[in-house]
Protein backbone atom coordinates (compact mmCIF):
# COMPACT_ATOMS: atom_id res chain seq x y z
CA UNK A 1 0.00 0.00 0.00
CA UNK A 2 1.12 3.52 -0.79
CA UNK A 3 0.31 6.62 1.51
CA UNK A 4 -1.29 9.46 -0.13
CA UNK A 5 2.31 11.47 1.30
CA UNK A 6 4.27 8.97 -0.31
CA UNK A 7 2.08 8.89 -3.74
CA UNK A 8 2.65 12.83 -3.66
CA UNK A 9 6.01 12.66 -2.80
CA UNK A 10 6.89 9.86 -6.21
CA UNK A 11 5.37 12.66 -8.66
CA UNK A 12 7.22 15.69 -7.45
CA UNK A 13 10.25 13.73 -7.30
CA UNK A 14 9.93 11.57 -10.86
CA UNK A 15 10.34 15.24 -12.09
CA UNK A 16 12.69 16.96 -10.13
CA UNK A 17 15.89 16.14 -12.31
CA UNK A 18 18.01 17.91 -9.80
CA UNK A 19 17.62 15.85 -6.72
CA UNK A 20 18.17 12.56 -9.12
CA UNK A 21 21.48 14.56 -10.18
CA UNK A 22 22.60 15.47 -6.63
CA UNK A 23 22.03 11.15 -5.81
CA UNK A 24 19.25 12.79 -3.49
CA UNK A 25 16.83 9.77 -1.78
CA UNK A 26 13.93 9.75 -0.28
CA UNK A 27 14.19 7.47 2.94
CA UNK A 28 10.72 8.35 4.73
CA UNK A 29 7.96 10.31 4.12
CA UNK A 30 4.88 11.07 6.63
CA UNK A 31 1.96 13.97 6.76
CA UNK A 32 4.21 17.57 7.12
CA UNK A 33 7.44 15.19 7.25
CA UNK A 34 9.98 14.08 5.18
CA UNK A 35 13.58 12.43 5.51
CA UNK A 36 16.16 12.80 2.67
CA UNK A 37 19.74 11.60 2.03
CA UNK A 38 22.56 12.39 0.12
CA UNK A 39 26.50 10.98 -0.21
CA UNK A 40 29.25 13.37 -0.46
CA UNK A 41 30.77 13.27 -3.89
CA UNK A 42 33.91 13.84 -4.64
CA UNK A 43 32.72 16.51 -6.78
CA UNK A 44 30.56 18.26 -4.52
CA UNK A 45 33.40 19.09 -2.55
CA UNK A 46 34.16 23.38 -2.38
CA UNK A 47 37.19 25.07 -2.44
CA UNK A 48 38.60 24.51 1.39
CA UNK A 49 37.38 20.69 0.94
CA UNK A 50 34.39 20.39 2.53
CA UNK A 51 30.71 19.99 0.62
CA UNK A 52 29.66 23.24 -1.05
CA UNK A 53 27.33 24.94 1.38
CA UNK A 54 24.89 25.15 -1.12
CA UNK A 55 25.01 21.29 -1.89
CA UNK A 56 24.39 20.74 2.31
CA UNK A 57 21.20 23.03 1.45
CA UNK A 58 20.38 21.19 -1.30
CA UNK A 59 19.61 17.80 0.86
CA UNK A 60 17.38 19.80 3.04
CA UNK A 61 15.46 21.67 0.19
CA UNK A 62 14.39 18.86 -0.76
CA UNK A 63 13.50 17.40 2.13
CA UNK A 64 11.38 20.60 2.94
CA UNK A 65 10.20 19.82 -0.66
CA UNK A 66 8.19 16.47 -0.24
CA UNK A 67 7.49 17.70 3.47
CA UNK A 68 5.49 20.60 2.39
CA UNK A 69 3.89 18.95 -0.68
CA UNK A 70 2.88 15.94 1.53
CA UNK A 71 -0.63 17.40 1.86
CA UNK A 72 -1.07 16.71 -1.93
CA UNK A 73 -1.22 20.66 -3.05
CA UNK A 74 1.49 22.41 -5.46
CA UNK A 75 3.46 23.88 -2.74
CA UNK A 76 6.65 26.21 -3.01
CA UNK A 77 9.66 27.84 -0.86
CA UNK A 78 9.57 31.39 -0.06
CA UNK A 79 12.74 31.98 1.31
CA UNK A 80 15.24 29.73 3.86
CA UNK A 81 18.09 30.28 5.99
CA UNK A 82 20.96 27.98 6.94
CA UNK A 83 23.43 27.42 9.96
CA UNK A 84 26.49 25.59 9.39
CA UNK A 85 27.74 23.79 12.28
CA UNK A 86 30.16 21.09 11.09
CA UNK A 87 32.06 20.93 8.04
CA UNK A 88 30.77 17.50 5.59
CA UNK A 89 33.75 15.85 3.87
CA UNK A 90 33.74 13.52 1.00
CA UNK A 91 32.20 9.99 1.33
CA UNK A 92 30.17 11.58 4.59
CA UNK A 93 26.31 10.26 4.25
CA UNK A 94 24.11 13.31 5.02
CA UNK A 95 20.25 12.82 6.65
CA UNK A 96 18.06 15.81 6.32
CA UNK A 97 15.06 15.27 8.66
CA UNK A 98 11.99 17.84 7.81
CA UNK A 99 9.11 18.23 10.01
CA UNK A 100 6.85 21.03 9.98
CA UNK A 101 6.80 23.62 12.91
CA UNK A 102 3.83 25.66 11.85
CA UNK A 103 1.57 27.75 9.33
CA UNK A 104 -1.18 29.86 9.11
CA UNK A 105 -3.34 30.01 5.65
CA UNK A 106 -0.89 29.24 2.80
CA UNK A 107 2.35 29.82 4.57
CA UNK A 108 4.07 26.44 6.42
CA UNK A 109 7.45 26.93 8.45
CA UNK A 110 9.25 23.62 8.78
CA UNK A 111 12.81 22.70 10.36
CA UNK A 112 15.37 20.59 8.80
CA UNK A 113 18.16 18.80 10.29
CA UNK A 114 20.78 17.72 8.67
CA UNK A 115 23.52 15.12 9.95
CA UNK A 116 25.76 12.68 10.01
CA UNK A 117 24.44 9.23 9.35
CA UNK A 118 26.05 6.86 11.93
CA UNK A 119 26.49 9.69 14.68
CA UNK A 120 24.72 12.79 16.16
CA UNK A 121 26.48 15.20 14.69
CA UNK A 122 24.43 17.87 13.25
CA UNK A 123 25.99 19.25 10.24
CA UNK A 124 23.39 22.05 9.70
CA UNK A 125 19.76 23.92 10.62
CA UNK A 126 18.05 24.57 8.17
CA UNK A 127 14.83 26.44 8.42
CA UNK A 128 11.88 27.41 5.10
CA UNK A 129 8.88 29.23 4.73
CA UNK A 130 6.83 28.51 2.46
CA UNK A 131 3.85 28.96 0.14
CA UNK A 132 1.01 27.17 -1.37
CA UNK A 133 -0.03 28.07 -4.73
CA UNK A 134 -3.77 25.66 -4.57
CA UNK A 135 -3.23 23.71 -7.22
CA UNK A 136 -3.58 19.79 -6.87
CA UNK A 137 -0.59 17.39 -7.25
CA UNK A 138 -0.92 15.30 -10.46
CA UNK A 139 1.32 14.39 -12.67
CA UNK A 140 2.97 17.34 -14.81
CA UNK A 141 1.99 19.97 -12.18
CA UNK A 142 4.27 22.89 -12.27
CA UNK A 143 4.39 26.00 -10.05
CA UNK B 1 48.86 41.38 -14.83
CA UNK B 2 46.38 39.16 -12.19
CA UNK B 3 45.18 41.27 -8.91
CA UNK B 4 45.88 39.47 -5.40
CA UNK B 5 41.91 38.59 -5.59
CA UNK B 6 42.26 36.79 -8.75
CA UNK B 7 44.88 35.06 -7.66
CA UNK B 8 42.74 33.96 -4.58
CA UNK B 9 39.38 33.13 -6.65
CA UNK B 10 42.27 31.13 -8.95
CA UNK B 11 43.64 28.58 -5.80
CA UNK B 12 40.07 28.74 -4.38
CA UNK B 13 37.91 27.97 -7.82
CA UNK B 14 41.03 25.24 -9.16
CA UNK B 15 39.69 23.07 -6.04
CA UNK B 16 36.10 23.99 -6.28
CA UNK B 17 35.15 20.76 -7.74
CA UNK B 18 31.17 21.46 -6.72
CA UNK B 19 30.83 25.04 -8.81
CA UNK B 20 32.79 23.10 -11.49
CA UNK B 21 30.16 20.62 -11.67
CA UNK B 22 27.50 22.99 -11.82
CA UNK B 23 29.18 24.93 -14.45
CA UNK B 24 30.17 28.12 -12.04
CA UNK B 25 32.01 30.57 -13.62
CA UNK B 26 33.76 33.76 -12.63
CA UNK B 27 32.64 36.76 -14.24
CA UNK B 28 35.02 39.28 -11.82
CA UNK B 29 36.27 40.01 -8.57
CA UNK B 30 37.78 42.62 -6.45
CA UNK B 31 37.95 43.52 -2.84
CA UNK B 32 34.71 41.98 -1.48
CA UNK B 33 33.12 41.90 -4.33
CA UNK B 34 32.53 38.68 -7.18
CA UNK B 35 30.37 38.07 -9.85
CA UNK B 36 29.71 34.71 -10.66
CA UNK B 37 27.01 32.86 -13.24
CA UNK B 38 25.67 29.58 -13.97
CA UNK B 39 23.25 28.45 -16.46
CA UNK B 40 20.32 26.47 -15.07
CA UNK B 41 20.75 23.34 -16.97
CA UNK B 42 17.52 20.17 -17.50
CA UNK B 43 19.44 18.40 -14.51
CA UNK B 44 19.00 21.36 -12.41
CA UNK B 45 15.12 21.31 -12.55
CA UNK B 46 13.12 20.50 -9.63
CA UNK B 47 9.88 18.86 -9.54
CA UNK B 48 7.65 21.66 -10.47
CA UNK B 49 9.74 22.97 -13.40
CA UNK B 50 11.87 25.35 -11.73
CA UNK B 51 15.55 25.95 -11.05
CA UNK B 52 15.99 23.85 -8.01
CA UNK B 53 16.10 26.60 -5.24
CA UNK B 54 19.30 25.40 -3.60
CA UNK B 55 20.90 25.67 -6.75
CA UNK B 56 20.02 29.22 -7.41
CA UNK B 57 21.28 29.18 -3.67
CA UNK B 58 24.60 27.86 -4.98
CA UNK B 59 25.57 30.24 -7.88
CA UNK B 60 24.74 33.05 -5.22
CA UNK B 61 27.14 30.53 -2.53
CA UNK B 62 30.27 30.49 -5.19
CA UNK B 63 29.80 34.65 -5.49
CA UNK B 64 30.03 34.89 -1.61
CA UNK B 65 32.74 32.11 -1.19
CA UNK B 66 34.85 34.55 -3.10
CA UNK B 67 33.90 37.89 -2.35
CA UNK B 68 34.90 37.11 1.47
CA UNK B 69 38.12 34.88 0.37
CA UNK B 70 39.18 37.70 -1.69
CA UNK B 71 41.08 39.54 1.27
CA UNK B 72 43.49 36.36 0.78
CA UNK B 73 42.36 35.00 4.10
CA UNK B 74 40.94 30.87 4.17
CA UNK B 75 36.91 32.14 5.27
CA UNK B 76 34.11 30.04 5.73
CA UNK B 77 30.22 30.55 5.63
CA UNK B 78 28.46 30.41 9.05
CA UNK B 79 24.98 31.03 7.65
CA UNK B 80 22.98 32.29 4.77
CA UNK B 81 19.57 32.86 3.95
CA UNK B 82 17.56 33.44 0.73
CA UNK B 83 14.48 34.90 -0.19
CA UNK B 84 12.95 33.53 -3.78
CA UNK B 85 11.32 36.20 -5.60
CA UNK B 86 11.24 34.69 -9.53
CA UNK B 87 11.86 31.34 -10.35
CA UNK B 88 14.11 30.60 -13.03
CA UNK B 89 13.39 28.08 -15.94
CA UNK B 90 15.72 25.61 -17.77
CA UNK B 91 18.42 27.83 -20.11
CA UNK B 92 17.94 30.49 -18.03
CA UNK B 93 21.81 32.37 -17.07
CA UNK B 94 21.52 33.13 -13.64
CA UNK B 95 23.93 36.14 -12.46
CA UNK B 96 25.30 36.37 -9.08
CA UNK B 97 26.77 39.43 -7.87
CA UNK B 98 28.26 39.38 -4.00
CA UNK B 99 29.54 42.50 -2.47
CA UNK B 100 30.79 43.39 1.80
CA UNK B 101 28.03 45.15 3.29
CA UNK B 102 30.14 44.96 7.02
CA UNK B 103 31.40 43.47 9.47
CA UNK B 104 33.68 43.19 12.86
CA UNK B 105 36.50 41.46 14.04
CA UNK B 106 36.13 37.76 12.23
CA UNK B 107 33.00 38.23 10.96
CA UNK B 108 31.56 39.89 7.26
CA UNK B 109 28.12 40.08 6.49
CA UNK B 110 27.64 39.66 2.42
CA UNK B 111 24.86 40.59 0.33
CA UNK B 112 24.30 38.56 -2.90
CA UNK B 113 21.84 39.53 -5.88
CA UNK B 114 20.99 36.93 -8.46
CA UNK B 115 19.34 38.12 -11.89
CA UNK B 116 18.22 36.49 -14.74
CA UNK B 117 20.71 37.83 -17.01
CA UNK B 118 19.92 40.51 -19.97
CA UNK B 119 17.12 41.53 -17.83
CA UNK B 120 16.44 43.63 -14.04
CA UNK B 121 14.47 40.76 -12.79
CA UNK B 122 15.99 39.48 -9.59
CA UNK B 123 15.51 36.10 -9.27
CA UNK B 124 16.73 35.75 -5.44
CA UNK B 125 18.46 38.24 -2.70
CA UNK B 126 21.17 35.98 -0.33
CA UNK B 127 23.11 37.28 2.72
CA UNK B 128 25.42 35.17 4.09
CA UNK B 129 27.65 35.66 7.33
CA UNK B 130 31.25 34.40 7.22
CA UNK B 131 34.03 34.14 9.33
CA UNK B 132 37.71 34.21 8.32
CA UNK B 133 39.92 31.24 9.81
CA UNK B 134 42.72 33.21 10.01
CA UNK B 135 45.27 31.20 7.71
CA UNK B 136 46.39 32.15 4.11
CA UNK B 137 45.26 31.50 1.21
CA UNK B 138 47.51 28.90 -0.80
CA UNK B 139 47.17 26.14 -2.76
CA UNK B 140 46.20 23.03 -0.76
CA UNK B 141 44.32 25.39 1.67
CA UNK B 142 41.91 23.58 3.31
CA UNK B 143 39.03 25.11 5.82
CA UNK C 1 5.98 71.24 0.85
CA UNK C 2 4.81 67.82 2.38
CA UNK C 3 5.87 64.99 0.10
CA UNK C 4 3.33 61.66 -0.77
CA UNK C 5 6.38 59.52 1.26
CA UNK C 6 6.70 61.67 4.60
CA UNK C 7 2.80 61.82 4.36
CA UNK C 8 2.39 58.25 4.46
CA UNK C 9 5.20 57.86 7.48
CA UNK C 10 3.05 60.84 9.07
CA UNK C 11 0.01 58.96 8.93
CA UNK C 12 1.65 55.41 10.17
CA UNK C 13 4.16 56.89 12.76
CA UNK C 14 1.23 58.63 13.65
CA UNK C 15 -0.91 55.63 15.07
CA UNK C 16 2.57 53.90 15.98
CA UNK C 17 2.57 53.97 19.66
CA UNK C 18 5.50 51.11 20.03
CA UNK C 19 7.61 53.42 18.46
CA UNK C 20 6.70 56.75 20.19
CA UNK C 21 7.20 54.35 23.67
CA UNK C 22 10.71 53.51 22.42
CA UNK C 23 11.74 57.23 21.74
CA UNK C 24 12.19 56.09 17.97
CA UNK C 25 12.20 59.06 15.89
CA UNK C 26 12.27 59.82 11.63
CA UNK C 27 14.81 61.31 10.02
CA UNK C 28 14.11 60.99 6.73
CA UNK C 29 11.87 59.31 4.57
CA UNK C 30 11.63 58.84 0.45
CA UNK C 31 10.36 56.30 -2.54
CA UNK C 32 11.75 52.59 -0.66
CA UNK C 33 13.81 54.14 2.03
CA UNK C 34 14.06 55.65 5.37
CA UNK C 35 15.73 56.65 8.36
CA UNK C 36 14.96 56.50 11.85
CA UNK C 37 16.62 56.92 14.83
CA UNK C 38 16.93 55.70 19.02
CA UNK C 39 19.06 56.43 21.72
CA UNK C 40 19.99 53.34 23.79
CA UNK C 41 17.99 54.64 26.73
CA UNK C 42 18.90 52.57 30.67
CA UNK C 43 15.96 50.84 30.08
CA UNK C 44 16.76 49.47 27.26
CA UNK C 45 19.59 47.00 28.59
CA UNK C 46 19.66 43.65 28.85
CA UNK C 47 21.07 41.21 31.41
CA UNK C 48 25.02 41.53 29.86
CA UNK C 49 25.20 45.47 30.11
CA UNK C 50 24.21 46.00 26.26
CA UNK C 51 20.91 47.16 23.60
CA UNK C 52 18.33 44.21 24.50
CA UNK C 53 18.95 42.67 20.63
CA UNK C 54 15.47 43.02 20.06
CA UNK C 55 15.31 46.57 20.52
CA UNK C 56 18.71 47.20 18.73
CA UNK C 57 15.66 45.46 15.84
CA UNK C 58 12.80 47.56 16.58
CA UNK C 59 14.73 51.12 15.57
CA UNK C 60 15.62 48.94 12.23
CA UNK C 61 12.19 47.55 12.04
CA UNK C 62 10.38 51.19 12.34
CA UNK C 63 12.62 52.13 9.52
CA UNK C 64 11.41 48.88 7.54
CA UNK C 65 8.01 49.81 7.92
CA UNK C 66 8.20 53.35 6.84
CA UNK C 67 10.58 52.77 3.70
CA UNK C 68 8.17 49.69 2.66
CA UNK C 69 4.66 51.68 3.44
CA UNK C 70 6.66 54.90 1.68
CA UNK C 71 4.24 54.04 -1.45
CA UNK C 72 0.96 54.56 0.23
CA UNK C 73 -0.01 51.25 0.12
CA UNK C 74 -0.54 49.40 3.67
CA UNK C 75 2.24 47.15 3.96
CA UNK C 76 3.48 44.41 6.53
CA UNK C 77 6.33 42.37 7.89
CA UNK C 78 6.48 38.53 6.86
CA UNK C 79 9.59 38.00 8.17
CA UNK C 80 12.98 39.81 9.38
CA UNK C 81 16.33 38.47 10.70
CA UNK C 82 19.60 40.53 12.20
CA UNK C 83 22.88 39.83 12.36
CA UNK C 84 24.69 41.52 15.51
CA UNK C 85 28.19 42.77 15.00
CA UNK C 86 28.41 44.92 17.86
CA UNK C 87 26.98 45.77 21.07
CA UNK C 88 25.47 48.83 21.69
CA UNK C 89 25.53 50.34 25.11
CA UNK C 90 23.18 52.62 27.33
CA UNK C 91 23.16 56.70 25.44
CA UNK C 92 24.29 55.51 21.99
CA UNK C 93 22.15 56.90 18.89
CA UNK C 94 21.35 54.40 17.08
CA UNK C 95 20.93 54.73 13.20
CA UNK C 96 18.67 52.88 11.01
CA UNK C 97 19.26 53.25 7.31
CA UNK C 98 16.47 51.16 5.20
CA UNK C 99 16.36 51.07 1.62
CA UNK C 100 14.45 48.50 -0.43
CA UNK C 101 16.75 46.05 -2.31
CA UNK C 102 14.23 44.46 -4.60
CA UNK C 103 10.91 42.96 -4.79
CA UNK C 104 8.10 40.46 -6.99
CA UNK C 105 4.79 41.10 -7.26
CA UNK C 106 3.22 42.15 -3.34
CA UNK C 107 6.92 41.09 -1.89
CA UNK C 108 9.65 43.48 -0.96
CA UNK C 109 13.15 42.88 0.17
CA UNK C 110 14.52 45.53 2.23
CA UNK C 111 18.20 46.02 4.01
CA UNK C 112 18.45 47.89 7.10
CA UNK C 113 21.97 49.10 8.28
CA UNK C 114 22.04 50.28 12.14
CA UNK C 115 24.92 52.16 13.16
CA UNK C 116 26.32 54.16 15.94
CA UNK C 117 25.36 57.89 15.09
CA UNK C 118 29.20 59.54 14.56
CA UNK C 119 30.59 56.83 13.76
CA UNK C 120 30.92 54.27 10.67
CA UNK C 121 31.02 51.50 12.94
CA UNK C 122 27.70 48.96 11.87
CA UNK C 123 26.23 47.68 14.91
CA UNK C 124 23.31 45.55 13.14
CA UNK C 125 22.46 44.24 9.34
CA UNK C 126 18.88 43.99 9.21
CA UNK C 127 16.65 42.47 6.35
CA UNK C 128 12.85 42.23 5.78
CA UNK C 129 10.21 40.66 3.39
CA UNK C 130 7.45 42.56 3.09
CA UNK C 131 3.98 42.04 1.85
CA UNK C 132 1.37 44.49 0.03
CA UNK C 133 -1.84 44.11 1.40
CA UNK C 134 -3.47 46.47 -1.48
CA UNK C 135 -5.18 48.68 1.31
CA UNK C 136 -4.27 52.40 0.42
CA UNK C 137 -3.18 54.34 3.63
CA UNK C 138 -5.98 56.60 5.05
CA UNK C 139 -6.01 57.38 8.89
CA UNK C 140 -6.73 54.77 10.98
CA UNK C 141 -5.97 52.46 8.17
CA UNK C 142 -5.46 48.59 9.78
CA UNK C 143 -3.32 45.46 8.52
CA UNK D 1 15.15 24.48 46.00
CA UNK D 2 16.25 27.15 43.06
CA UNK D 3 17.82 24.40 40.44
CA UNK D 4 21.32 26.43 38.58
CA UNK D 5 19.03 27.35 35.83
CA UNK D 6 17.09 29.11 37.78
CA UNK D 7 19.59 30.72 39.48
CA UNK D 8 21.30 31.85 36.68
CA UNK D 9 18.31 33.06 35.01
CA UNK D 10 17.57 35.29 38.11
CA UNK D 11 21.16 36.75 37.56
CA UNK D 12 20.32 37.68 34.28
CA UNK D 13 17.77 38.75 34.19
CA UNK D 14 17.89 41.10 37.78
CA UNK D 15 19.82 42.79 35.48
CA UNK D 16 17.79 43.00 32.46
CA UNK D 17 15.79 46.37 32.25
CA UNK D 18 14.79 45.93 29.36
CA UNK D 19 12.54 43.44 29.84
CA UNK D 20 11.42 44.64 32.95
CA UNK D 21 10.37 47.93 30.93
CA UNK D 22 8.52 45.95 28.41
CA UNK D 23 6.78 43.55 31.30
CA UNK D 24 8.52 40.27 30.23
CA UNK D 25 7.98 37.53 33.04
CA UNK D 26 9.92 34.25 33.01
CA UNK D 27 7.40 31.43 33.30
CA UNK D 28 10.05 28.44 33.36
CA UNK D 29 13.27 27.49 32.62
CA UNK D 30 15.38 24.27 32.34
CA UNK D 31 18.76 23.29 30.50
CA UNK D 32 18.66 24.57 27.61
CA UNK D 33 14.82 25.63 27.70
CA UNK D 34 12.69 28.93 28.60
CA UNK D 35 9.32 29.83 28.61
CA UNK D 36 8.46 33.85 28.89
CA UNK D 37 5.38 35.91 28.66
CA UNK D 38 4.14 38.97 27.76
CA UNK D 39 1.00 40.72 27.34
CA UNK D 40 0.13 43.71 24.93
CA UNK D 41 0.05 46.52 26.03
CA UNK D 42 -1.61 49.79 24.19
CA UNK D 43 1.87 51.26 24.24
CA UNK D 44 3.52 48.18 22.23
CA UNK D 45 0.81 48.58 18.94
CA UNK D 46 2.39 49.38 15.77
CA UNK D 47 1.34 51.89 13.00
CA UNK D 48 -1.47 49.06 11.73
CA UNK D 49 -3.20 48.36 15.04
CA UNK D 50 -0.45 45.05 16.00
CA UNK D 51 1.89 43.89 18.14
CA UNK D 52 5.27 45.91 16.38
CA UNK D 53 7.19 42.91 15.35
CA UNK D 54 10.37 43.91 16.88
CA UNK D 55 8.00 43.49 20.44
CA UNK D 56 6.99 40.25 19.34
CA UNK D 57 10.61 39.56 18.69
CA UNK D 58 11.42 40.68 22.03
CA UNK D 59 9.23 38.33 24.23
CA UNK D 60 10.92 35.25 21.87
CA UNK D 61 14.63 36.57 22.13
CA UNK D 62 14.53 36.97 26.21
CA UNK D 63 13.29 33.51 26.30
CA UNK D 64 16.45 32.62 23.90
CA UNK D 65 18.37 34.46 26.21
CA UNK D 66 17.73 32.48 28.95
CA UNK D 67 17.75 29.13 27.32
CA UNK D 68 21.42 29.99 26.23
CA UNK D 69 22.67 31.22 29.33
CA UNK D 70 20.88 28.05 31.40
CA UNK D 71 24.53 25.86 31.37
CA UNK D 72 25.90 28.77 33.46
CA UNK D 73 28.42 30.39 30.88
CA UNK D 74 27.73 34.26 29.79
CA UNK D 75 26.19 33.72 25.85
CA UNK D 76 25.08 36.47 23.66
CA UNK D 77 22.54 36.49 20.06
CA UNK D 78 25.14 36.50 17.04
CA UNK D 79 22.08 36.48 14.88
CA UNK D 80 17.99 35.87 15.59
CA UNK D 81 15.70 35.61 12.15
CA UNK D 82 11.73 35.85 13.14
CA UNK D 83 8.68 34.81 10.93
CA UNK D 84 5.77 36.09 11.55
CA UNK D 85 2.53 34.31 10.86
CA UNK D 86 -0.53 35.66 13.16
CA UNK D 87 -0.96 39.30 14.14
CA UNK D 88 -0.79 39.96 17.75
CA UNK D 89 -3.55 42.76 19.62
CA UNK D 90 -3.20 44.89 22.33
CA UNK D 91 -4.14 42.86 25.02
CA UNK D 92 -3.26 39.41 23.90
CA UNK D 93 -1.15 37.54 26.12
CA UNK D 94 2.14 36.42 24.29
CA UNK D 95 3.69 32.87 25.29
CA UNK D 96 7.57 32.33 24.10
CA UNK D 97 9.12 28.44 24.43
CA UNK D 98 12.51 28.43 23.53
CA UNK D 99 14.31 25.29 23.19
CA UNK D 100 17.93 24.30 22.10
CA UNK D 101 18.26 22.78 19.02
CA UNK D 102 21.56 21.93 18.82
CA UNK D 103 25.36 23.35 18.60
CA UNK D 104 28.59 22.57 18.12
CA UNK D 105 31.20 23.96 20.21
CA UNK D 106 30.65 27.91 21.24
CA UNK D 107 27.92 27.57 19.11
CA UNK D 108 23.96 26.65 19.88
CA UNK D 109 20.74 27.33 17.38
CA UNK D 110 17.54 27.79 19.28
CA UNK D 111 14.07 27.42 18.70
CA UNK D 112 11.40 30.36 19.98
CA UNK D 113 7.67 29.31 19.05
CA UNK D 114 5.45 32.22 20.36
CA UNK D 115 2.03 31.14 20.70
CA UNK D 116 -1.07 33.30 21.95
CA UNK D 117 -2.10 32.01 25.44
CA UNK D 118 -4.96 30.08 25.87
CA UNK D 119 -4.89 29.20 22.43
CA UNK D 120 -3.11 26.87 19.82
CA UNK D 121 -2.35 29.48 17.37
CA UNK D 122 1.15 30.55 16.31
CA UNK D 123 1.97 34.15 16.52
CA UNK D 124 5.58 33.98 15.41
CA UNK D 125 8.91 31.42 14.76
CA UNK D 126 12.27 32.70 16.35
CA UNK D 127 15.32 30.87 15.33
CA UNK D 128 18.43 32.19 17.32
CA UNK D 129 22.35 31.20 16.39
CA UNK D 130 24.20 31.70 20.05
CA UNK D 131 27.63 32.59 20.78
CA UNK D 132 29.10 31.49 24.36
CA UNK D 133 31.96 33.92 25.98
CA UNK D 134 32.94 31.19 28.33
CA UNK D 135 33.04 33.70 31.35
CA UNK D 136 30.91 32.49 33.95
CA UNK D 137 27.39 34.03 35.24
CA UNK D 138 27.89 35.61 37.87
CA UNK D 139 26.34 39.06 39.66
CA UNK D 140 27.62 41.86 37.49
CA UNK D 141 28.60 39.87 34.68
CA UNK D 142 28.68 41.78 31.64
CA UNK D 143 29.61 41.03 27.45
Amino acid sequence: MVSPEEEHARIMLGQDAASTMLGITLVDVGPGRAVTAMTVRADMVNGWGSCHGALVAAVADTAFAVACNSFGVVTVAQNFEIEFLLAAKEGDRLVATATRRSGAGRTGVYDVTVTREGSDEVVAEFRGRSRSLGTPIEPGAQA
